[in-house]
């Protein structure tokens, strides 16, 4: 570890330093962040971008007392490297380690949980709000980079704050993207800010020119004071923002700790909200982060010398969708592609180079995503809405009261669902089935692998209502693509594998999990029937009703909470019909579940093939061949 | 019906109209306004306030080809009066009846169905997009309140469709009030557009002012154009909306036929996003709604002269939540309630007056209000969300993300679970146990009767973590309610009744139904025992395998949606222990359910007393008594 960095164990040692000392910490920073992420893998790019702002505002203020929340928080390694957790690096988003978000669990520096966007200053007003009910003396600050601004609970808490009066910052952390290059008019306005001298004049400078002006010069200010007020209020930069109630300070240069000290120390004790711009520069100190801060926002493990990753062993499910929609978009003009800052993130890179006019990147705008599609839909577009399942958990209502209500065609292609590794509990899409499955008029899919998904994408043009398929973070099975895409029968299953002994319906990714299982289980002498459910509405109720009769026992696998998810409706079907049949569901229990690797993640779960054995003959002691079987071995053997 | 009224069957007949003409419809029209909703009940301000706007808009736009998108839709009336069905007006929001809100199965003048706020810029977008990509020829209208502009959606729409630039036009219908009084800078912001003359000179006026301007005069113009510009900029009216791209044309006054369709004229033909604030005035023409806009935003039936409606029998569960909420916060100094634009609706009135520091109305943002109450009990205070079944849909991912995952202890109110009666489908509160079951971390509660409610409250408040608590429209049970309140324990069902012949499990407002259930079979000699579950989550798993082993038989009654829904849950419970049971879930099937009154929908859903015995006995025909019973007669004998 460099220099300085190991004088600095917590915020107090920070204090301490010259200005010259906090610029060589800054460099420091910048190294460990840099061998840190190419080892764990994480998001450098935006950590690069606030190295400098982290370290003005630990100096500035005074954590745990006073509280800095991290919109999404995936900015704030630079944060946990100055409060006291720098060792921690090296388990950044590992299974036990360092979360790669704030966690108050963590440390007591960590003033609220983040993961999802546009929620900090909310969570600031709510503290500051307690704070003055309380009676209590401390600042509140949250952190929020302009593409977090997009996101509609932003403006309302912007809105509410200025309303409210109350004493707090919002540091905008301007780096002129968010994860894709920004869009919106907020975006230009925030361009024009930056750039255009006229807006970034002082109060001073507006003053001196409006006294020049003939009828509202100095002498007769008085009488013409509320136009003159008012006309210097609307010269005054950041004028958006001041008319929130906001106090408007910038742009300040988020690399220059003299300007940015000097800032947050006059901010620190001004009244009331105030806004201050800050511009940092995304990536800024790692060549290869600059020249594709896209690629280097969120990164898996990479060689630090040339930024190169190791080359993935298959495409991925976000691959094989991108390549599908841009045939699509070929094929039927009225296909658009919608994405909520998430352009690269979902596969619509080449998409929308090659159909601009078709492709809407909105923000981080979930809810305009969605409602925009069904206004699409109604008037005769087939859209299709590519949104993370952890993110399209903010668009529900829209998706029910705006989609599904009209019974419009409208496909979501829904990336990232289930567990999702090292991000952590955040970001585990695993609400999807549960929190869709409730809404009338959806068909929903999961694929099993990477031809079914091509065949389901295909299926969804069909469908003349909403349609949801979930899949996976990563890459698939490997399965062979067939040249001839197929239209599934809607609420058809699939036999997989017959069976004498035991019956298992397995959905999405669970699919690959209880193949092997079959195998394990074959292994022993066990004859599993495995169907592959493909639908989770409509579920293939004669094929469930069927398995009941003949095997009495189901087991149920699925990458999903198990509350409310596809075994329950499975439940659902069974008692509807009055089946005895005796289920066991397995997937996601009750508990918000850590980072860490997936297959680790599933092994935790017990979703492991030798894992199933297992609580298959605990479940079914009868099962249990007669030779002793190493379980957890078989596996391997 | 009045002269001119009767001679408009259609947008057509309307254009044929001299300006005395419809100055004089729009009498005719508040006069049908006043007697209908006085008749059926409805949102009869709104309606009031937008008479002149929306003749205007049918004078200058042509529907059903030019698309007008009414943001909420409560204030759709009007426009459903002058688009062929003034004559269902007598049918207004009944069972089978003329729905409260725009529907496009109703009439193709309805161009996109809403019902939840701040919806209608992003469909607007989406349809023009839609209409640019086909290459179509149409305008696109939405016309939102200066509430639902409190929304972020709204901004998240604005910021998109000022980045877009396509042609539509947003008229800002601004009451200076949504429901209650708005909230927010931004209505300070639009006060002053409304009342500041600088606010609202012309784009000349300031240009003729800046000319003056030693420096930037007419003669040096070009080289001081751009500094020029962007001054002129920030001084022309409306610069928020500017800002995002909008061109603001206003403040127009709405009640002004012929300045509003010169105005709308010359907006027709302009290009880009174009904002029209127009101002008008809620209730106007009806003194009782002028005096009361709020008691008169959505009213049940009344008288017309004096505007009083008949004394309800019972206290509703919103005024037994309101008084409760009253007391606590006397008792606790750390209790705030939080609602989105509903306090009077959540019965929190009185709670604004008596603590205005601890009261939070933050405008129709259920997002914010979320986040911001888990800064809240972060930062140590005891908030309390109240926001009604439907509309906390809005907040999904922050009650998941912001809230469970950190295991706040917020409590959430959710007034208005179940159906909800003549609002319709986009109201019915059908979806929260299904949504909210599947988040980790949470307890929910239903009352079955008024004094068990209080219980809940008081329990909620010991409980560490997230609490809901839903509870239905209107009165109760007429419960008595005691003077201690009583601690429940977590996850302990209630033993209503014993019997020996079939076990029925009912949560919330169904414990009612069942009640009568038991009685209808206990008429019958069927002896039925009766247990209200109190706990949706954790649910009472000891008290549903006691009853699973006793009977083998059972029936869950609950009123939300059974996909995921409470009755799914017993399953799972029954299946995780083996439990042999036939189970029989009643609720709301996977549809959306129409509007009507409460009664009439449960008996279409067959969740009378009497439908119940029916279902009983097709499920299970050994319990039909030797005797031969009227059954659908029983209950009124």
């Amino acid at each position: 570890m460099p220099d300085i960095l190991k004088r600095v164990d917590s915020p107090q040692d920070l204090k301490k330093l010259s200005l010259a000392e906090m610029n060589d910490l800054a460099q420091d920073i910048r190294q460990l962040l840099i061998s840190s992420v190419a080892q764990c893998g994480g998001h450098l790019a935006a950590n690069l971008g606030v190295v400098e702002l982290t370290i003005a505002l630990h100096y500035v203020f005074n954590t745990p007392q006073d509280k800095i929340i991290w919109d999404v928080g995936h900015q704030s390694y630079v944060h946990k490297i100055l409060t006291g957790r720098k060792d921690s690096m090296s388990t950044l988003r590992q299974y036990g380690g360092m979360s790669g978000f704030p966690k108050s669990e963590e440390s007591a520096h960590d003033a609220f949980d983040t993961g999802h966007s546009s929620t900090s200053i909310s969570a600031a007003v709510g503290m500051a709000l307690a704070r003055d009910i309380k009676d209590q003396d401390y600042s509140v600050v949250a952190v929020m980079g302009d593409g977090a601004l997009t996101g509609g609970m932003a403006y309302e808490a912007l809105n509410h704050a200025g309303n409210e009066g109350t004493d707090i910052t919002v540091i905008l952390n301007d780096n002129e993207m968010s994860i894709s290059k920004n869009v919106g008019a907020m975006s230009s306005y925030l361009n024009r800010l930056r750039t255009d001298p006229s807006y970034s004049r002082t109060k001073e400078e507006i003053e001196s020119v409006l006294s020049k002006i003939p009828g509202i010069g100095p002498n007769i200010a008085k009488a013409a004071g509320r136009f003159k007020d008012s006309v210097k209020h609307l010269m005054v930069p950041g004028v958006w923002f001041e008319e929130l109630g906001f106090t408007y300070i910038g742009p300040v240069n988020g690399h220059d700790l003299e300007q940015l000290t000097i800032v947050l120390n006059n901010v620190r004790t001004m009244k009331g909200p105030v806004l201050v711009h800050v511009i940092t520069q995304k990536g800024r100190g790692y060549q290869p982060a600059l020249n594709d801060p896209d690629l280097f926002h969120g990164i898996g493990p990479f060689d630090i010398n040339t930024g190169k990753q190791p080359k993935k062993p298959l495409p991925s499910y976000t691959e094989i969708f991108g390549d599908y929609i841009l045939d699509k978009a070929q094929e039927d003009s009225a296909v658009v592609a919608i994405t909520a800052a998430m352009t690269s993130g979902t596969g619509l890179k080449r998409f929308a180079r090659a159909y601009p006019e078709r492709f809407f990147d909105v923000g981080i705008c979930e809810q305009h995503a969605v409602t925009m599609a069904a206004g699409m839909a109604k008037a005769g577009l087939k859209p299709v809405v590519c949104i993370y399942s952890t993110f399209l958990q903010r668009a529900y209502d829209q998706i029910l009261h705006d989609v599904a209500l009209q019974n419009l065609p409208v496909i979501f292609a829904i990336d990232r669902a289930g567990l999702v590794g090292e991000d952590g509990p955040t970001h585990h899409g695993v609400f999807d089935l549960a929190y869709l499955r409730n809404i009338p008029n959806f068909t929903i899919l999961a694929p099993g692998d990477e031809n079914e998904f091509l065949d389901m994408l295909e299926t969804a043009f069909t469908i003349k209502g909403p349609v949801a398929i979930r899949y996976p973070r990563g890459i698939g099975e490997g399965a062979k693509i067939h040249n001839e895409r197929q239209i599934l029968k809607i609420g058809k299953a699939q036999l997989i594998n017959e069976g004498q002994d035991l019956a298992v319906l397995a959905v999405g990714r669970a699919l690959g999990i209880a193949r092997e299982f079959v195998n394990v289980m074959a292994g022993m002498g066990i004859q599993v029937e495995l169907v592959n459910a493909r639908f989770i509405k409509p579920l293939d109720q004669e094929m469930i009703i069927s398995l009941s009769q003949r095997f009495k026992r189901l087991i149920t696998i699925e990458d999903n909470c198990l509350e409310g998810g596809f075994g329950s409706a499975v439940l659902e079907v069974l008692a509807d019909h009055k089946m005895e049949c005796e289920v066991v569901r397995l997937g996601i229990p009750d508990e918000f579940i850590e980072q860490g690797r997936v297959d680790i993640l599933f092994d935790y779960l017990d979703l492991t093939p030798e894992a199933i054995a297992e609580t298959v003959f605990n479940n079914w002691p009868d099962l249990i061949p007669s030779q002793a079987w190493g379980l957890r071995k078989i596996g391997e053997s």
